[in-house]
């Protein structure tokens, strides 16, 4: 398949997007070995994207009538510069329409969307033995926070922590 | 000095608590050694804070009359389990109050917060360096989230990539 890249239109998810957006999800989950940990339903999805108070923003980038990829973000705070920041959760193109620069047209129209909104910085994680999305975004003039180390309590162990004791 | 548990107050932040908020960000910062990133304003925070449509919250610790810390928080998105979750971006104890407790029940007040709201799940970021905060947060029972880094673009990094090319 050979695409132009002028072929690719990135463009705001709309409601009747969800299930699709559902199912990029679980391919991304699978991708990254993680498959086991997706709970989330179309009707969750669509009220946390779509509902009175959305938790995120999703994009899409299409290829003629077919979803090739997506990218769903919300907005962190920086203290130091007391300012919004862009936080892109999850970022993902379809096997068969990869090598097209669809990630990379997806990546600049959220770096745009900060640059509008104007947001200090804008961030993602990526998982270290992903070696292709490392110099991808390498390239792209993103740099590592090697410094730095997330913390996590879910489930158990966070009603365990909110207890007093 | 010595503190009973039961003096410290947790409680939320108030629009006349900018100024001592913003001495705290500035005392964090140069604990951190990024003293020079930090641009904050006074007006830009308690926009942020207190403004229309605030992009982060805080609660404070008290004893007495006075600020011993504060926790900066806002709401990320798991697309995983389609639910918010709650991100700490800062805490801090001020030093001569340390040691006595403040940083566990602002952390205990944020997991509550958490549980209250629903949220998928509660995360920050350390330091590696910051040998004593992570063993404080390990006891705790939180999770480093080893296999991941994040990159971040800001400044004319941000501006270039978001220019079409």
């Amino acid at each position: 398949m050979t695409v132009a890249a002028e072929e690719i239109r990135i463009e705001p998810a709309v409601v009747g997007d969800t299930p699709v957006i559902l199912e990029l999800i679980r391919e991304l989950a699978q991708f990254e070995r993680l498959i086991d940990q997706v709970t989330a339903t179309e009707a969750a999805l669509r009220e946390q994207l779509f509902g009175k108070r959305p938790g995120a923003e999703v994009i899409m980038a299409r290829i003629g009538t077919e979803v090739a990829g997506f990218a769903l973000f919300f907005h962190n705070f920086s203290t130091f510069l007391a300012k919004p920041g862009l936080y892109l959760e999850d970022l993902y193109v379809r096997q068969k329409f990869r090598g097209h620069g669809c990630g990379e047209a997806l990546l600049r129209r959220l770096a745009q969307i900060a640059v509008e909104r104007d947001c200090g910085r804008f961030e993602w994680a990526v998982l270290d033995w992903n070696q292709r999305a490392v110099d991808f975004y390498k390239a792209l003039g993103a740099v590592p926070m090697d410094e730095w180390t997330t913390y996590r309590v879910a489930g158990e162990a966070m009603v365990k922590l909110a207890r007093q004791v």
